[in-house]
């Protein structure tokens, strides 16, 4: 369905340039690393204001037009997508940094920013922003799909992270949602509804996020495990010690292979984890020395440390182009990247029973995850002009989440819903999505905000899977 | 209005003596320790599992009668009041622990459980439930208003300790939001909405609650300092070196006599921070070290520290004590307890100002803080009887409230909306009650859940504020 011409006409008057309607611009904004098929919008509008997003909602609100947020385009589950078509509401040049407070350990800032670029600002100040979801994703993106990566299991997620929010909501009226104070227990608690709503219930034009202290000391140390749930149980003793673990990843086997291959880092291959330690220099060493004592106690060897800047950079990113170096060891394969998240206790056995079922279904998909938080992601290989492999890739996908939620986990830790996981939300939450969709039609009754994604509107185009 | 026959009829069946009309229990249900009129429920019935929390709801919600959910009676905004009359539904029987996950660091609660029941539970597990209100609260009601207390800085609050939970919603239906899993990105965060809605979108049933490991080391250390603005300048400095405090509690020099007098403790009589430091032996020693030097660098004197168990006991049940010390200092008085949340960088000017109002209106309202959060709490002391002087009692908090928004605060850090703030909440959120509102009315439409709270129905009994 075309836009109104009564629509083009305004937003043309409106934006100028900055309203787009050319194939590669609305493909580019349907583009993401996914095997979800691309659904273009009708057009892209690059809004550069609050004002001229709420122009374009209550616009979009009058004429029935679905609006779709773009931040960097890095969500892995369709959460860009237009399967009724619509406009991109792109927010890249929305990436003003707008406050830093020092003091306060807080910056004010546009949903375009991203958070290499946070982080270099902020690099003079002894502050930084901790998410790392690896993609050098938008602020406001990592909001709106609720983010976290390697340094949740330290720093926490988005969740924790959104102090406070600005946001445009469907009928056009701007909102805050807390303050600057570090709590509140003023009413509903808007900015964690938003937070993680996929831009299904607004936009979110501002966000005050909390900083933290540069550590004075920094040190990674590498250790390979007999398998996996040694791995794990030494997870478990860090956790229960209460180890100050900044971060703590697992890569499985073939996944270390795989790394090796892409980097040449000369990783030992075992099943690994990554940890690192911030605090300072004493604390740092000790919270080491801890978990190396616990890590040995559990079968941990070869342990390997990093602890100038080089080095750990390597190591993370080695880490972080685990996407790139699994996807390498199929050419011409595309990569699914699926993560599921449950209770760490239950990690062990969830990982040992998924890796037996990759391998009794035939597929390729080595294992990396956030295993302080019992997160972990499956890269599954396949070509996408195999129609049955692509089908036993959604069957087993289907098969882990039904797993996870078996364990008492979740059928996603840190990719959101979009629309991979809609099916899912619905096994693992039960009656909830009923409620959930009760509050997306009181707060976007029309439906123009991102529709087809999380609940709501049925009848959308779904994912492959 | 009195409840229709039918469902007196019904209740009595289903509740037997659990189910009363009696003036006593009535009046029982709506006493709370603060200056809110209280308004009497026209019957209590006691649960003792979800099926009969719904069956209540689902009878109320057929009939129109209010629900009005009651955990421990400690909140301090009116919460519990029945303006409108209807079932106060009391969840204290409610209080068995479901499962203690010692892997995964959680337990599962009904919701009547107590914070002291939890740790008294906990104590040969290693591991304990950190929130501490000072209030031996119900957890369900700690959940409820989105409470914290002391350890906040360190350990979040009641937003964040929720893992997961059950609650009956105001259709009856029974839903669960989140999971054992640490982290999700599934959806709405119909967890974080219920924490802290007060009862007004649905009863919470069950709880998930992260547990933390006990700390090898605790260390405390009391601290005075020249004025309330250098202890504030302590808590940014220390906070900016990430020093990992576990409490830092200001206690202005009119608290800090009223406790000397009310508990013989004989704390330095100047403006004190009292702090506690969690870890290993040498973490926490280094944490308490690093933070006394960057005390004396503010003027901070006269260090005390407390390492036995019974010095710290005396030292927090002196902190906690400040509510009965406080009012010991003028008999007859009804002490009002309110709070305010502002950055920290503002909370020095913040208390500066507050300090110099109550002098130029007379009032005595002594103030006590968690300021490693930016949130104080005033005890304002007032005679009942003396309309005037409630009067400026009650204009003082909206002087005060107004203060708060004006330094990017909020009207209240950890007790909530209830009746007393909801005209603060409107001046503070601008548009977004509206939004509240309309969650409201989509998931109770009926108005049935604790009316008169939060947002909602206008023409409620309000606050004497």
């Amino acid at each position: 369905m075309p836009l109104p011409g009564t629509a083009v006409t305004e937003l043309r008057q409106s934006f100028g340039d900055r309203f787009q309607q050319g194939q590669a611009i609305r493909d580019q904004h349907a583009a993401t690393t996914t095997w979800i098929a691309p659904e273009p919008p009708d057009a892209v509008v690059f809004a550069r204001s609050t004002e001229e997003v709420a122009t374009v909602v209550r616009l979009c609100g009058r004429e029935g037009i679905p609006v779709i947020p773009f931040g960097a385009g890095t969500s892995l589950e369709g959460q860009v997508n237009a399967p009724r078509g619509g406009i991109s509401l792109d927010l890249s040049q929305m990436n003003r940094i707008l406050a830093i407070h020092a003091e306060d350990m807080d910056a004010v800032v546009q949903p375009g920013v991203t958070r290499t670029q946070i982080n270099t600002h902020l690099r003079a100040t002894g502050l930084f922003f901790p998410l790392d979801p690896g993609a050098d994703a938008s602020l406001g993106g990592m909001a709106a799909t609720r983010a976290s990566g390697t340094t949740a299991v330290r720093y926490g997620t988005m969740r924790d992270a959104v102090l406070a929010l600005e946001a445009v909501m469907p009928d056009g009226s701007v909102i805050r949602g807390g303050t600057r104070a570090r709590k509140s227990a003023a009413g509903y608690d808007l900015t964690r509804l938003l937070v993680g709503a996929e831009g299904t219930l607004g936009v979110i034009t501002e966000l005050t996020l909390r900083l933290q202290p540069v550590p004075e000391a920094i040190t990674a140390l590498s250790c390979s495990f007999p398998g996996v749930r040694e791995a794990c149980e030494a997870v478990i003793a860090a956790l229960a010690c209460a180890v100050p673990v900044a971060r703590i990843e697992l890569m499985d086997l073939a996944t270390v292979r795989a790394v090796n291959a892409h980097s040449g880092i000369g990783l030992a291959e075992t099943p690994l984890l990554i940890t690192e330690f911030h605090g300072s220099p004493a604390a740092a060493a000790e919270a080491e020395a801890t978990f190396r004592a616990l890590a040995e106690g559990c079968g941990g060897h070869a342990f390997r440390t990093a602890s100038t800047t080089e080095e750990r950079s390597r190591l993370w990113k080695a880490r972080h182009d685990v996407f790139w170096a699994v996807s390498a060891l199929r050419p011409g394969a595309r990569g699914i990247s699926t993560d599921v998240c449950v209770p760490v206790s239950r990690l062990a056995d969830c990982i040992a029973a998924a890796e037996a079922k990759v391998a009794e279904v035939g597929l390729v998909a080595p294992i990396a995850g956030h295993v302080g938080d019992g997160n972990f992601h499956h890269l599954i290989l396949v070509d996408p002009d195999d129609a049955a492999e692509c089908a036993r890739a959604a069957d087993y996908i289907g098969w882990l989440n039904d797993l996870a939620l078996s364990m008492e986990g979740t059928c996603t830790g840190e990719h959101g819903i979009g629309q991979g996981k809609r099916k899912y939300l619905l096994r693992e939450a039960g009656p909830a999505p009923a409620h959930m969709a009760a509050i997306k039609a009181a707060l976007d009754p029309k439906g123009i905000m991102n529709p087809g994604k999380i609940v709501g509107e049925a009848g959308c185009r779904g994912p492959a899977a």
